[in-house]
């Protein structure tokens, strides 16, 4: 059973508009990607491809969302009620691609030794794969407890992975070129800013409501939270990591033709 | 509560004729700047990539609109009334989108020293930030009075953007090749032509009409300017982009592989 939350036309289409202006976002940058690859080095241009799948994976189902949030409700003296299940499944299988495609292509465009991006990535994708998993079922979970214990599971390999991005990725900083040292801060920028909005969503989706908010504000916010985390997190970010290969690869001389 | 428009079935049809029609322009636009992407030189690609995802971002927004005022209103003996929500929330998702792309690469077509560049993009793109958000609330609003606030404060950044583009970039016209002169003419009177609908258009959004005419009236002016604006300020202004970003390769002596 899902909560029956009651929102305004203003609450609604707030959040309507929202989803649909990140299924174009998320089309018009998978768009970008694709006719700007063969403008970094073919060095580079893994990073690229990932930024691609990402935004075309994040389209998708930014669709599906946008389709399932105007079937869930029903609207009546102005009042917008919900009347079917609004499913959060959607950002999860997301979030199982698009996370460990967004942690690889991090360090791709690191460009370590090989043994040692190996690792990173190996490290990284089954951190992510944990943290994503044990979300799930404490973001479909009725109870409050559950969703805490699933909440703070999830939290561990999260955690682990900030680290990894900051502790382990910023030694390697210094090996970077000179051009890109802003470029590496805003990516770091961007992780911790964004990184951070999803377990706040994340504590929205509280039965009853959240800090004081009552469920259906609460839901208004966590969506809005979630949308433009999202935005950053992927086209924003992609565009940083194909400023940086753009500079790496005209560091090797690379022409566009 | 939406008002319970009422329109004569030519009315309903002239909106809906000329939505599918910009659906089709903004398709055929974007296809366009697609296959002719190569036909300007590396330098000069930006500007045009950035007129394809304008174009396909808009024909995305188009798509929705038609849809929306399909469902929005039902037919009885002959009068079409609306008996859904018309969501004017798609426009605003898509100009945050493509007014920023549009006013920067009016900035890269001009090629200028690089900082002055980067700091007309990054002056336009927060006024047009500014413009669209505080556009919204104003549009959705169901009072007249606070439409009326909110577009007094969205005129501001808007006068802002007009004031950049036509003091600061006149100034720098006279360095520009011989042969462009003319187009820059033309993407002026554009861009004086088209901005001069979009605020007379949300004047008439005013509840129980403007100008004289009813509601119902004044809603379909309102959408057919809109429309027609959006077919001017984007495939029209993209058209006048890449004729000038073919002048500026040809000096350059790219020659079309």
């Amino acid at each position: 059973m899902f909560a029956v939350l009651e929102l305004s036309k203003t609450q609604y289409f707030l959040v309507y508009n929202m989803f649909s202006f990140v299924v174009a976002t998320m089309g018009a940058a998978f768009l970008y990607f694709l006719l700007t690859r063969r403008d970094v080095s073919p060095h580079h241009r893994l990073a690229v491809t990932m930024s691609t799948l990402i935004c075309a994976i994040a389209c998708y189902h930014y669709f599906r969302i946008f389709g399932n949030w105007k079937d869930a409700f029903t609207v009546k003296a102005g009042v917008y009620s919900q009347t079917g299940e609004f499913n959060e499944g959607y950002r999860y299988a997301d979030w199982m691609l698009t996370v460990p495609l967004l942690l690889s292509e991090l360090v791709l465009v690191l460009k370590l030794a090989k043994v040692e991006s190996r690792k990173l990535i190996t490290q990284l994708v089954l951190a992510a794969i944990l943290m994503i998993g044990t979300g799930y079922p404490g973001e479909v979970a009725t109870a409050s407890s559950s969703r805490m214990v699933w909440g703070i599971i999830s939290t561990i390999p999260f955690l682990f992975i900030l680290y990894v991005l900051f502790v382990r990725i910023g030694k390697s900083l210094s090996g970077q070129p000179a051009g890109t040292k802003t470029l590496f801060d805003a990516l770091r920028y961007i992780i911790i800013a964004t990184w951070g909005v999803y377990p706040i969503a994340y504590l929205f989706g509280q039965p009853g409501g959240f800090a004081g908010l009552n469920e259906s504000t609460s839901q208004v916010v966590r969506q809005v939270g979630y949308s433009l985390a999202d935005v950053l997190a992927k086209p924003a970010y992609g565009l940083i990591i194909i400023a940086i290969a753009v500079i790496k690869s005209r560091e090797e001389r690379y022409v566009v033709a």
